[in-house]
């Protein structure tokens, strides 16, 4: 199968390496030529071009998602019939209506998220082992075909992906806000909030595990937070009532409360 | 060198484990007798029993911070001018003086601090590799000889720790609290927070690694959190103020200030 990956960064690198290794004949374009170099160079891709994009079955959209929605709105003379159209964005509510208001008859679309990453970006630093035992998340949408839908599931199983779900991009949406960027958004608020010169001698595992994310490409994520926004503000406001009553119960000298709020978290995070 | 090492949870037991091998001769003391049995078993201790602790030249109470000082109370009669005393508790403000308080004349009394742990408890665990590359805090006191806490720096060496840090008591709860206090409280309210049934499907590696530790030893961390009680409103209260000016940035659609706050945090932890 032929695929056409636009937006040759850190995700979309790694799909064309860990795709080509699979057997998949991968195509791909960047905005910057030298990321096209690198990707060819390292035979990620076969070669470099807008021109493969309409011989190709499928197409991945690997740019953040306002960007997606441009390219394809671009480019979109280049879909025929039969096309297959995923993107990778970390959002889902905001970006999937304008793509699919753009989207040729004939054209299905399939939108996913591989949940994983690193804390740099560009395909200098892709490497497709980061999906190993990773979540890929579904959301289908009035454009997705039972078969276009087949189609992606078995690129998140080649991709090594652990576990594939299906979801409505609202509940996605919801979840991601709660899993993903309400940590970022503490991670980041935990870090400015130091306040000490000898932090560094001060950490444990926990602190640097939980302060990893704090590394963070701050194009992408602010345009997550504000696709997002309504639900992300929600969530750390529920974030922040759990807080409180932590708080509270220190202030109340609730030892009780405060034990039971621990057996709690530990009785739930065992689950995960 | 002879210590003697009170309190064979996870920590003692780790220690006595890493001791034991460092060629130090270690004997021990549990009030649970298993814990003293599997220390034997294994060969972490030569024996257990109080009737060692007044032949040792070095103390670890291994305890948590309250029963550290119940115990020493208890068994003070056993303490010798020349004795060296030590401990591991998390706290050190409200558990000093307290110590200081029962120690008789001629005994030296150097607390410490090593920044490592699990999200279990008891000897069953132990494991010294724990403390491989963690950080070993010595908050020295009135009780404190230079050749004592040299004696001490040294255990922090055999356990191979990587950076010891000499540092006061009052400054080491700070930055506790901020380091390590306030991160498994905010791990303890996010998870504890989760209003969805899918989350584990939605999970990736940031939010695993943040909510590790919010599987807590209920009983050790209800001591921890109010021994230093005042030290850790303060730093909830800063770490929420931060996560106000992400809040604050949504609602007022500044994606200007968004980006710079994780422009902020990124060169921060860079530099841990």
């Amino acid at each position: 199968m032929k695929i056409f990956i636009a937006g040759l960064g850190l995700i979309g690198g790694s799909y064309a390496e860990g795709l080509t290794q699979k057997g998949y004949e991968v195509y791909g374009y960047n905005r910057t030529k030298e990321s096209e170099l690198i990707a060819i160079e390292r035979g990620y891709i076969k070669d470099a071009g807008l021109k493969y994009l309409p011989l190709c079955e499928v197409v991945i959209l690997g740019f953040y998602p306002q960007l997606n929605v441009t390219f394809l709105n671009e480019h979109k003379h280049l879909l025929k019939p039969g096309h297959i159209i995923t993107d990778v964005a970390g959002t889902k509510v905001e970006m999937i209506p304008q793509i699919e208001a753009i989207l040729p008859k004939g054209v299905s679309y399939v939108s996913h998220h591989p949940m994983a990453g690193r804390e740099t970006r560009g395909i200098e630093r892709a490497d497709c082992n980061m999906f190993k035992g990773a979540n890929f998340l579904i959301t289908p949408s009035a454009h997705s075909t039972l078969e276009s839908i087949e189609v992606i599931k078995q690129l998140g199983r080649d991709l090594a992906f652990k576990k594939i779900t299906i979801i409505d991009p609202k509940r996605h949406d919801q979840l991601i806000g709660f899993t993903s960027q309400l940590p970022h958004a503490m991670a980041v608020a935990l870090v400015n909030s130091d306040a000490y010169e000898e932090t560094s001698s001060f950490t444990g595992d926990s602190f640097r595990d939980l302060t990893r994310i704090a590394m963070i490409n701050e194009v992408l994520w602010t345009e997550l937070f504000f696709e997002n926004k309504t639900i992300l503000i929600d969530e750390i406001e529920k974030f922040e009532r759990e807080l409180d009553k932590i708080k509270q119960a220190l202030n109340d000298n609730d030892k009780v409360s405060l034990a039971n709020l621990f057996i709690q978290s530990t009785k739930k995070r065992s689950g995960f």
